[in-house]
């Protein structure tokens, strides 16, 4: 009897025991969002990476992440990185004035400033954006035609660019930057929203004409790119985070948040993510990290802003986080980002971006939010 | 029989590994000092921190750390983070030549220049040291009365400026940085040495007066914040280091690092660690890295260099030591630091700073010092 | 009998479990080269070092290494490093304009220009190439006697300079440079090569006399450096990579590497990896892995470039491969490294540099094309 319960005892322990060897590979997998988040962090920092310039926009991507994931951590790690590469480039925007893109890294710079008095230079900032939008340019007396005389002639400017200015608004105290930054929008949002899909064509290019030779995906949709609609739904959200709440126009950002929202949940792949074609998902039936992970952002923004009703959108940004999560391996880096593009292509397991991790940031930290409310 | 043997067996190997594995996450933890040492320094150099510049105090009491973990260790890791980083800074202090802190990163690049000819350039140490100490300005011919008169008002400018000059004066032959040191040293000891407890008080706002309103703890003693002391133990030892043996004054920087060990001595808690505010412990009950890890590197370098009496004082280091490497977690990173600041305030598990990882670096230098001479 | 049967399903689970758990040490080297280069980048871009600046010919031999792995892997994190570097050193050479160490980094600017257009800048490397040849100057006009007069007087010099030379060659189209590349590079073979022994001095120092002090090994040897040898044997593989397949001179390099891959072979250590005095073994008797790591790199090169016969150089590098990956140690850190020098000398497990790093993943790369042709 003794020996019975003995070995009994014995494969009790074992099974306990191979139970936990067994689970290693995935104990290896972070645990916790918050750690997840400082690994995506950390990996990113040693793995610094530019286009252009180490202030160009898949940076500029990246630091509102760290930003963001700052403001809602308070994790001091955040913050030691941001200054540290703010400091390295001499707080300054990349250089072309006319290009929404190169004014991205300056939301970190106006962080940053909020943290630390007489710490950050804002005079390139506010040079960059009094070039591109005060002073006398060609766009100044546009009136949204074309492609060539649209400021913002492209969706992914609504995330270079407006949260900056959104932002430098709230801190000066400066008004007319935002309504300037409204003008721009409403060109970029006439041009490029499609009413019936309540998606944004990337650029003209996809904009139907009704002509023969529109581009058509293989199923004849029309193309809405992941990552574009991501540009402009996390925009949005980080637009709000800035704009008064008494801000004559606010509700149509809010009413725009909201309808894209819908529409990406209708649209939500059964395993969490997005494809990089959102209508056409056969084209690249995997999920793509950089557009799921600004939806799963914005989505959860909104919730937590009262935008989005908590019981209908919850479980498509709990779902969405699960599968962000799985896409990011045991030494912390993001995959599956598609890489730097302007449409619909693959990614896989390998393919990282700085930008990338900064919409993984950007979603965790309102994950973090979601969660601690519940 | 057989069965019984076997699964006997069975029994003692289950209970083997199940000790193994529940011993791990003590495994985890760094083994060997040296080791300890360097994943310190790995993971601060992977989380670059600053207040105002890279140049800044915090950095300065970081890379002292480095320059004495490399000087005793001789593992190039931290010749080559040092050089790095001085090259980056151009081998210049931070810009304002009338307060300590600036010139605190130079040491450091006097150590490098050490190690390679024509390496480091010196002149810009020269010429803020030039600035604080011999040209004309408005502490030269000052008495030492109060504030706004004492050129070292704080008692952490005693860690920041004068082990610079003492090591500048040596590598240079020139006695007058030296006399000059020794002028506004003593400045400054008077002004804030109490004689009866054997500790400074940060500043004069500590120093009573015996007036109704002098700062007191809740317990009714005077406020000696525990990194402030550290800043002046860790800096005589500094001293003392580069100080010729026969310098006139060398009895007094001597005799000042024994009176303070012995005082920490009998104020250190069971524990091993020190308290944020040395008289009234009970505040904030739990040890602080930054002050026990410069009390540890002093009192042991005390002992090193035949200033403390080995039996007495071994004790005392060995349980700082110990104690201190449980602050550090697996990554390398040294928590239980308490923030930057100017008095006595808590630390937690996760906050870290450069200095307080320069503090871990100095005391575990020593601590291979005394270890090796077993 | 289910008890017997359990308790040996018991003991079988627990061999099993037992094995997999001794096995961890192994484990815990990495397993796959591609994974071994990319660590061994990691750590070193943790571990940042040089000898007078970051763009010295430490750096260029390890940044060369980058570029080759970067077109051999197309893994983006060599390429995002060689970036970042780039960036930060502003694409400049270092300043030394007649010594060819101080070119040795533009080998990997000139790489990271051909993955996008506009971003490097390649004008200091034209100004100081024009002043290295083509310029008039101390040099141009030389015969090639003695080490005073000859531009490339140290065998070092044939894998900082010609490399870069060849390429700049290769992507400007101008054959000029690579002209008078050759003059010099012929200057320098008259000068070092020793016809017997098919293996190059280091510099005349080394090259007998027929005097009775000319320096011989303890064994009565001449002494002919491994990593001296490894510099031109590599240097002769980057060389012929990007030398136009009927250059006129284009047989003499692919000669001379075969000449010493044949010598290289008949003195490899049995452990697979050369020693620092390549005819005195007995002088330093370890494995050494700068020299050994350009060897494999240019014999390698030389199998999947047709130059040497498969079945004779396979087993060679495949040996000397795997001897290099166990130099590695867990964490990515390439040891067992001659330190900076101008002779042999001996290498701990301990000592590493950039430039082994950079042999390691010269080696490396041109493996996993040997491994890939399988």
């Amino acid at each position: 009897m003794k020996l019975i319960v003995k070995t009994g005892i014995c494969i009790l322990l074992m099974v306990l025991f191979l139970w936990g060897h067994t689970a290693n590979p995935l104990e290896t997998k972070l645990n916790d969002d918050s750690e997840a988040m400082i690994k995506a962090m950390e990996w990113q920092e040693q793995h610094p990476i530019f286009a252009l310039a180490p202030t160009d926009w898949t940076n500029g991507v990246y630091y509102k992440g760290l930003s963001h994931a700052s403001v809602v951590t308070k994790d001091q790690r955040y913050l030691a990185a941001l200054k540290t590469m703010g400091y390295r480039n001499e707080w300054t925007p990349l250089h072309r004035t006319h290009h929404a893109d190169d004014i991205s890294i300056s939301y970190s710079y106006l962080y940053v400033s909020t943290t630390r008095d007489k710490l950050v230079d804002l005079q390139p900032t506010k040079d960059w954006l009094d070039k591109h939008l005060i002073e006398p340019n060609e766009w100044n007396s546009n009136k949204g035609k074309g492609i060539a005389k649209t400021l913002w002639w492209w969706c992914d400017a609504l995330f270079m660019a407006p949260p900056v200015i959104a932002y430098y608004s709230k801190l000066t105290g400066e008004k007319e930057y935002l309504d300037v930054m409204h003008k721009y929008y409403m060109e970029t949002y006439d041009l490029l929203f499609d009413q019936e899909e309540k998606l944004f064509a990337r650029d003209l290019r996809y904009v139907w004409k009704g002509a023969s030779d529109d581009i058509k995906e293989a199923n004849g949709e029309k193309v809405f790119w992941s990552r574009g609609n991501g540009w402009v739904i996390g925009g949005l959200a980080l637009i709000l985070e800035h704009m008064p709440k008494d801000y004559e126009h606010r509700a149509f950002y809010e009413e725009l948040l909201v309808t894209m929202a819908v529409r990406l949940k209708e649209i939500q792949h059964e395993d969490g993510l997005w494809r990089t074609s959102l209508l056409s998902p056969e084209s690249y039936n995997h999920g793509e990290v950089s557009g799921s992970g600004l939806f799963t952002f914005a989505i959860a923004w909104g919730i937590n802003n009262g935008l989005l009703d908590r019981n209908e959108f919850e479980p498509v940004v709990t779902k969405a986080w699960e599968a962000l999560r799985s896409c990011q391996n045991e030494e912390g880096m993001v995959g599956w980002v598609q890489n730097i593009g302007d449409s619909p292509k693959p990614a896989s397991e390998d393919s990282w971006q700085n930008y990338g991790t900064g919409a993984f940031l950007l979603a965790g930290s309102e994950m973090l939010v979601l969660k601690e409310s519940n």
